[in-house]
């Protein structure tokens, strides 16, 4: 049975210049998946590269995958694929660890800068609705400088940087809200002040262009699990400007990014470029697993991406406005189109969640959590934040617009 | 050809209480492979296992094998499999990051602990020998703590705990020569000196009975990839005492480890027990080919390993001085059964190492480098250390006697 826009669904669909992507991935028509903004679908290609290198490099090649099968130097390899994705030249961007430990490089290493340069530089500031990672990362790099952490609603950091400020770390696209920053201008504020600045891309990279050359961003971490659908856990990555190569000073300093690491010295001597972001042993198999699924943006245009990620959220709210009893959500995503991400987030109105807007909800209605479980009962993958947040991913790759459409009309049934 | 050596191996082989669980491992029988002291070989088990995992767990459950798949809890379950072989309790292990990583997060909180307790102490002492990593690492974290880094020989290292000493890291095996410290003298000296210990334990992990609680270590580190066959950049390990845990303050507090991630709070409560060494997302795919690599070890003795792992050394170092001209090549792995890991280190002299003992080596000889390339060609898979070190790694889950023979065989016709 189809809602009232369920043919004009079919139609953007039919228009819609990345419909093709969607067969370069795992997806299966009973399932409306939503949540490619925490975990990126499988790409098509995935498992038998993944095969071949067990079977193969590990299991045949063993040890000589090294250097035969290009093991080592994977982590810049699959950086420089990430780095036209995020407006960054080659050389600038290395594969590994985790987003936390991204963040604790990128934020010791901007203070370290920030108070070679002026060492009245004192303070750490956060945007108070981080990413929780990025707040306990920070205050525990603040920690370990001797500088102090302070977190400011994000709307105030401009009036916050001032001539104590070492550095701000910004999430690019907030994960609860799906608010986007303004990278350039904050970037270019931060400069203003004399402080460093760490953007962490885990819900813009993939999703829409971000230009780190161009607006001489220091230093950015994202994630390659969601947008860029590397897998669970896929290893993070890490930018670091041109300028500041020679003067990234790593608080992890491994011997994967010693200039001669096989020499195996008892000193360390930092590794030019990239590399220098390297800590140890690199996991291979997530590392090539993501590298594969790498290859669906090689004839992607990220300008379509956006196009197509902010025309989804659009129709998907107007599909909400028509499906969903008027007061029973209301968006926590900014409407204005350039204030935005590729998520919709839906303050949902319910018992026990001491939040929401309230109107409109009558006793014994289910609370966020519960219309969450519903919908995915129902096959609507999206996911629950706490306390009453829907939060809907929009993957323009493989999100159809009759996906949103569904999800819209059976929130609308849910919620009654 | 067989050497007068080939029937002695082929009987021992024969006698060998492990030589089933060669069957359990991909090898292929032109090779000798002793270098599963840098890269395991794969176990049987672990693709079809790696392939349920991105078909299934990711392509079809995706988000939702967070929880259905078991993938939050692996990090502690995968831990809990490790403990038996390291002689450890439940819940006291944690896997994820690389060993780097996880060497960073002990001497920090080791540091902390210790300066608490008497914050006079301001020395990280460690072997001046040690891999390279765990020098730059400890040097980062003394950095960070305001301590400072003293690198003494291993042998020094009884004399050099004082009252200064805030924590000692230790190699448990020297990954140059194989030599064994002793972990329980070691530990206890440390303790009587009022000092906390941080034991690495990646080249003994899998080759011989550790017991890290009988001998009240603080906290051990170890990789996965070598003696417990997890794959290439496997994730590593973490041990953490259990009267520690409660003071275990992580310089990498990420949301992994928060008491209650889900609440996404901006405080930092770190969680109880093993949890609390988690940092990011763990590496999902890695991780679980790593647990399916651990089913080998669910009906292995460890004491039987050691007395094979011994044993091989033994008879290799046998058939070296029967094929090998003397003083082409000499130990400097300890001859001492209680003094070794699971590998045999030979100099190698020759022209340009500027090293070795010279003796018997004539003008035109391959130099130690050489002779590891000549090796490999031949099938015979170890490595070389510069400047003149051929390493051969026995691994007693798929090492065989007759592998050890042939080894030494060909070493001998390679220096001629």
């Amino acid at each position: 049975m189809n809602g009232p826009l369920a043919a004009e669904a079919a139609a953007l669909d039919r228009a819609d210049v990345l419909a093709a992507k969607r067969a370069e991935f795992v997806l299966d028509e009973d399932t409306v998946y939503l949540d490619g903004n925490s975990l990126g679908a499988l790409p098509r290609d995935v498992p038998a590269r993944l095969a071949d290198v067990v079977a193969r490099e590990w299991g045949e090649l063993r040890i000589r995958s090294w250097g035969e099968s290009g093991w080592w130097t994977a982590p810049e390899r699959v950086g420089d694929r990430i780095a036209p994705l995020v407006g960054a030249g080659p050389d600038r961007i290395v594969v590994g660890d985790s987003t936390s430990v991204n963040v604790f490089k990128a934020v010791v290493a901007a203070v370290r800068i920030a108070r070679q340069d002026d060492p009245g530089r004192d303070e750490v500031l956060v945007d108070e609705a981080t990413f929780p990672t990025d707040g306990y990362i920070a205050e525990s790099a603040a920690r370990l400088t001797g500088t102090r952490l302070r977190a400011v609603p994000a709307a105030v950091l401009p009036s916050a940087l001032g001539p104590r400020t070492a550095v701000a770390l910004v999430n690019h696209v907030d994960y609860r809200t799906g608010e986007l920053q303004d990278l350039p201008t904050l970037t270019a504020l931060a400069h203003d002040a004399g402080a460093r600045i760490v953007w962490d891309l885990c819900h813009s990279v993939g999703a829409l262009p971000v230009g780190l050359d161009a607006h001489g961003v220091d230093f950015a971490v994202g994630c390659t699990y969601k947008y860029l659908n590397g897998g669970p856990g896929a290893p993070a990555f890490l930018y670091v400007h041109g300028d500041l190569q020679p003067r990234f000073d790593s608080p992890l300093p491994g011997w994967h990014s010693h200039a001669d690491p096989f020499a195996m010295s008892s000193g360390y001597v930092p590794a030019e470029g990239a590399v220098r972001g390297r800590v140890g042993t690199p996991d291979i198999l997530s590392m090539l697993a993501l590298e594969a699924a790498l290859t669906v943006w090689d004839d992607v245009d990220l300008a379509a991406v956006r196009r197509k990620s902010l025309a989804l959220g659009d129709f998907f709210l107007r599909c909400v406005s028509t499906y969903v009893r008027a007061g029973r959500v209301s968006s926590v995503t900014p409407t204005e189109r350039e204030r935005r991400g590729s998520q919709i987030s839906l303050r949902c109105a319910g018992p026990g969640t001491g939040a929401g807007t309230g109107e409109g909800v009558e006793a014994g209605e289910l609370s966020a959590a519960e219309v969450m479980d519903a919908l995915i009962s129902r096959g609507i993958i999206g996911d629950f934040r706490h306390p009453d947040v829907l939060r809907f991913g929009f993957t323009p790759l493989y999100t159809s617009f009759l996906d949103a459409e569904r999800a819209a009309r059976a929130l609308g049934e849910v919620v009654g």
